[in-house]
């Protein structure tokens, strides 16, 4: 079966998820993003890339912060972008998904940017875009369900690539509910794809999938053992409504044992970084000593979001 | 008195309904509309004609899928468009709509376009801005109660002319609850207006208004007369909230009756078109082997109805 | 302590409140603006003065109108405008308001325009953005709390200057719940550092805060007595929350003693101006008669507001 992501001539054409990302095409997404940092810096941080071109911001799940990267980038390449409010939609009334796309699509848009609570949503819309013949449809996942969440992963590799060079010599951890996120979930695709040294899992056995070590990913239920000699840390967020379930037995409880700490960090490398994909619960996964302290690279992964989110707009406008 | 869409010199000066629109003016906008249909499919989808303008979406109903149409269609033109969350606007604080409407002329408007439950409400409008003598402000009525929704009427024309062109020598059968619904009012009009040969309304004698004989349309009440040779086959969205009131058994028997199946569509021309102003509710009153068979042109409505849009900004904001 | 809204040069690098605004500043904002307004006259309503500029809007507290006329300033001077609905966002998942703002400005913000239910909310993120050496991003208070709205305060001092020329030969009286009024707060400073002649504040007792003498404003319990002579007429927004509360018997109690009827402005000059910030309670604190009559300057306070507020984003961004 053809890769979804890619045309037949290899190209990206819509961007779905990491796993099954060829390592070039994530390469040139980084450098791509490599050459639109500079723009945002400009005091015109506009380029003229997506003049005239339609971007549909379709969330079908609330989040303002996701959305909210997606539009300046989209405005920063000139494009005209329109927010569907989609929980208040034709959707709401019946309609089905795929007439929404096709009632968009013949509106001339050029291109989909897709929140889902449902994994695989995205994936429908550029199925259903190729057996229309909708090649010139672009589709970008912001986020589907458990399942992926790519332009975080790809932030979060250009935020690596940045502070730390060469993956092959890197020990990768992340930390938290790897069960329930998607950033986990493509952030482990890339780092494979990429070829990093060691990945390792931690966290509680209840907040870890099973396949792990499938995936050549160590597993730690010990914080310590994670951390030790690690060049990079992954944060993640703990979603509230597992904070009191059957899975954690409090979030006092989580921070004592799965908090980044002052003390934990020290475990790692000296010149380790301390990544977290936001918003941040202080006090539950990271104590704001360390998110606030000079190892944290938070922000600056914010700043790459918006260079990494032009970059695959460009290049999916591009092909 | 004035008739209120038009200036002393006979132009468009605000779109408020179909009814009373000269042939003229139907024929005017729908020639501009062609012109606008090309620039859909451009690398850069934009002109200038209304750069600098602002124009308010003022939608005191909600209706995601309209709003969008005529954003697309002002940034399509180069407008600013700025999209006002009447529900929870000053008017929600107690402000008479004409002193929002004061407000926003204060503001340099240049053009609103107005959805609103009460028919008559961009009427009202659009003779307010008359009487403060501010013929430089145009009103578009995006649809008013069950009155009019003059665009969709507009591009249904379009759509007619673009598949059948002479309207003297077809036969158009409107099925569906013609009685609450503005749509119908629309086609309707622009069809006598166009001279159309014969106009029938279909549907049952619950959802049909008493009138329809004085305006010239043959009634029929079973969907296989309705349809015999018919050219153009307009049908109708059935409001969920019909579906299980006083004025219809149930969905499954409506479909029964007025459902449009690929063997009531034999009864037609064999080149007949069928045409939805969507969202559709498929399995009520059409079959998805209709919507998506090769006599549809639901999806080329919504096509049109951008440039129809367009042509209708460009003629007011020229005016 | 260094005034928070200047930067070491003495210019304006944030707007939080009239208060503590030197004459100097109020006045280059007034003639600003006053180039400004010819603008809006233009066919093409558009300068490139803040183009490729990112303007967060950040209403934390709705208000439809306010938002817009910022929307349509930061639109006419070019910038992208970006609405952030907080009370959706990551705020409302637990982050901080300061984490939400580094945020942002990782994302290379330009502008927050702030609308807070807290007082001092915009003071507690310019404070922020000093800390971390960030002067190149400036904040404007949209309204915070009881505290200030100092656009609104701008735009009356444009409006008194624009009709009425030298504040030291003026009588301007304020009507109304001056105590929770920020539009009262900020109109109370900025007449007095443009040296009004005589400031007057009228209402109930229980409606004016008790510092009033101590500011040089004369308190007046009886509508005749605040209004004899007066040039200038500011009625105030009577909320409707406070009409059946403790504070006031009833609204048509209110009407009686502290409506503006056309008996009333008649004690005042003959060409007194009538202000007021809208959206206007007709019947309650303002006669119709008076709203639509030949002294009521309300309109064109809207449209000074639009060139006020470009006024004050382009002397920031260019600071």
């Amino acid at each position: 079966m053809r890769n979804p992501q890619l045309n037949d001539a290899g190209e990206l054409t819509h961007l779905l998820s990491t796993d099954g990302l060829p390592r070039e095409v994530i390469t040139q997404i980084l450098d791509t993003a490599s050459s639109f940092l500079e723009i945002s810096t400009r005091d015109v941080k506009k380029v003229p890339l997506l003049r005239g071109k339609s971007v549909f911001n379709l969330f079908f799940e609330n989040s303002t912060r996701t959305r909210t990267t997606f539009e300046i980038a989209a405005k920063r390449l000139s494009a005209d972008v329109i927010n569907l409010d989609v929980s208040r939609s034709s959707t709401a009334k019946g309609e089905t998904l795929l007439d929404t796309i096709d009632n968009l699509v013949a509106m001339h848009a050029d291109m989909f940017v897709v929140r889902h609570a449902s994994s695989g949503a995205p994936y429908l819309i550029a199925e259903h875009l190729q057996r229309v013949g909708r090649d010139d449809v672009h589709v970008v996942n912001a986020g589907d369900g458990r399942h992926a969440h790519p332009t975080q992963g790809l932030l979060d590799m250009f935020t690596i690539r940045h502070y730390k060079q060469d993956f092959s010599q890197l020990t990768v951890a992340i930390v938290g509910d790897i069960l329930h996120s998607r950033v986990a979930r493509s952030d482990l695709h890339a780092l494979a794809a990429l070829g990093t040294g060691e990945v390792r899992a931690v966290g509680p056995q209840t907040l870890l999938p099973s396949a792990l070590d499938k995936m050549g990913v160590r597993v730690c239920h010990d914080l310590a053992t994670g951390l030790r000699d690690a060049d990079v840390i992954i944060m993640l967020r703990l979603q509230n409504e597992r904070m009191n379930g059957a899975l954690l037995p409090s979030a006092r409880e989580y921070f004592h044992c799965y908090g980044l700490t002052p003390a934990m960090l020290a475990l790692a490398k000296p010149d380790a970084i301390v990544m977290h994909p936001g918003p941040m619960n202080r006090g539950v996964e990271i104590d704001s000593e360390v998110a606030d302290g000079p190892q944290a690279v938070i922000l600056p992964q914010v700043t790459f979001g918006i260079a990494v989110r032009m970059a695959v707009m460009s290049i999916l406008a591009g092909n």
